[in-house]
């Protein structure tokens, strides 16, 4: 059976916002922004918190909205270098997704009431994908900059 | 008023073990190896899946856990390097502790029952410290290399 | 004595120029873009070919070229962030200025004749500075990403 | 025309040594150390300096170092995984070999006479091979450590 992209897209976003028990653990929400583009938030909340003296995020959390982002990015790259996706096809390749490796770069401490993290593929392969992450809060300030490197085939 | 170099360790224990909410949501516990060496363990539990398919670690934890070996490593040197510490000096030093940049190399599937993360300083500086991390599983298996820059004055 | 801004980031540029053997023996020339924006250029020559089969530039050119030009945009910055220097204070913090680490992403094959190498810092410190670099060949196409952490205090 | 296996790593070291321009302009030169492993080796001299007022070794010396360390290890694992190589399977993979991503980490001042660079497969896969290196001079001070992510299929 075959999936439009469309299709695929869908099956990939639901999978990020409801079958991943660590992003519900979280509290992070996929939200799509048009255009196929996607962006994850995650509100503020004590159990984030990672500097009890200055009450900001922890960077373990930073670290993961980030990686989340790429592999997110990545993959919809790969479902849009494809008119259909036969379904046995599209499951064997999410199930290889990984992130082979990530670099974080923290800018400022994570302060706000809202953190909003998107990602851009800077190199798009069959097999190896890299992509480059940001996390703003709801003001807009930038808090960290990623690049992540994604086995996605 | 001033802590041993002893106390000063403790209350650096005391922090990361009890008193940070997103260590306590992920679960991660701080033992002492002797001779001053720490280790962070965090057992696995359905909540910190990341890949339905594989049921493995997320990628978002494994960052975590290196970022906080790392961070525990680099500012431990830091209290080692005084035999005393004015209370004072040493609250303003960890307020300011942060990590600048961090690098998670991703090596296997993260599969097992405990996983345990360690850390050493290989650049010690009195503003930045440099330390590489490990993590593995109950096994022995290694899942993931880190290395992250520590802002430690 | 004192420099003014204007004399001292002249002073910095010809020292990057002019007195840096390794620059001269790679060949890379520095520009000034106007706006205390500066860029450096590296014409293609087969000294500098790392993939015989390709005839591509080799990797290590690529990550000097990164280097150089975040470590010359990091401490331009530091320059700019005063009116004025004493000479012994400028010519102490320049002698400390150094990579504590770098990352580089490599986007597509170094194809071209000129290459040219930018950079803006992310991050400003007094004693840490973080910068984002980017390769581009004479055609625009983008080569490769850079991000590199300076020690400048 | 097949290659045995210890004909292929002969072939890839001749390449290192011998075929790549920019290893002749830096003076790189290839050691065997038994038992399949590898060292490169360059000498210091003026005009590999980076810092005219330290007389140390340039960062894009380091990065070139650990960088062409990095690929001759991931790639002498890829030949390792066959008893023996069809000539054109092997021209064909090496014609591909390339950095994805590099992280370099300055441990210390790069002061000596004599440099030293080694590596190890910390990754090995079919598509993608990660490495670490290290940099030590003739005293066997730790100079700097690298992580890099190679295509290699």
């Amino acid at each position: 059976m075959e999936l439009t992209q469309a299709e695929a897209l869908e099956y990939l976003r639901e999978l990020f916002a409801n079958q991943l028990p660590f992003h519900q653990l979280m509290g992070i929400e996929l939200h799509s922004q048009g255009e196929g583009a996607l962006e994850l938030r995650l509100p503020m909340r004590p159990a984030l918190v990672g500097n009890p003296a200055q009450q900001i995020l922890h960077g373990g959390v930073t670290a993961t909205l980030l990686d989340v982002a790429g592999g997110l990015t990545a993959f919809s790259a790969v479902i849009k270098s494809r008119q259909s996706w036969p379904r046995e096809l599209l499951a064997r390749r999410m199930k290889n997704l990984g992130t082979i490796d990530l670099r974080v770069d923290y800018l400022r401490p994570g302060r706000g009431e809202l953190f909003v993290a998107t990602g851009t593929v800077i190199r798009a392969g069959n097999k190896v994908a890299v992509a480059r992450m940001e996390l703003h809060n709801e003001r807009g300030s930038h808090i960290a900059f990623g690049t992540g490197t994604y086995l996605v085939g």
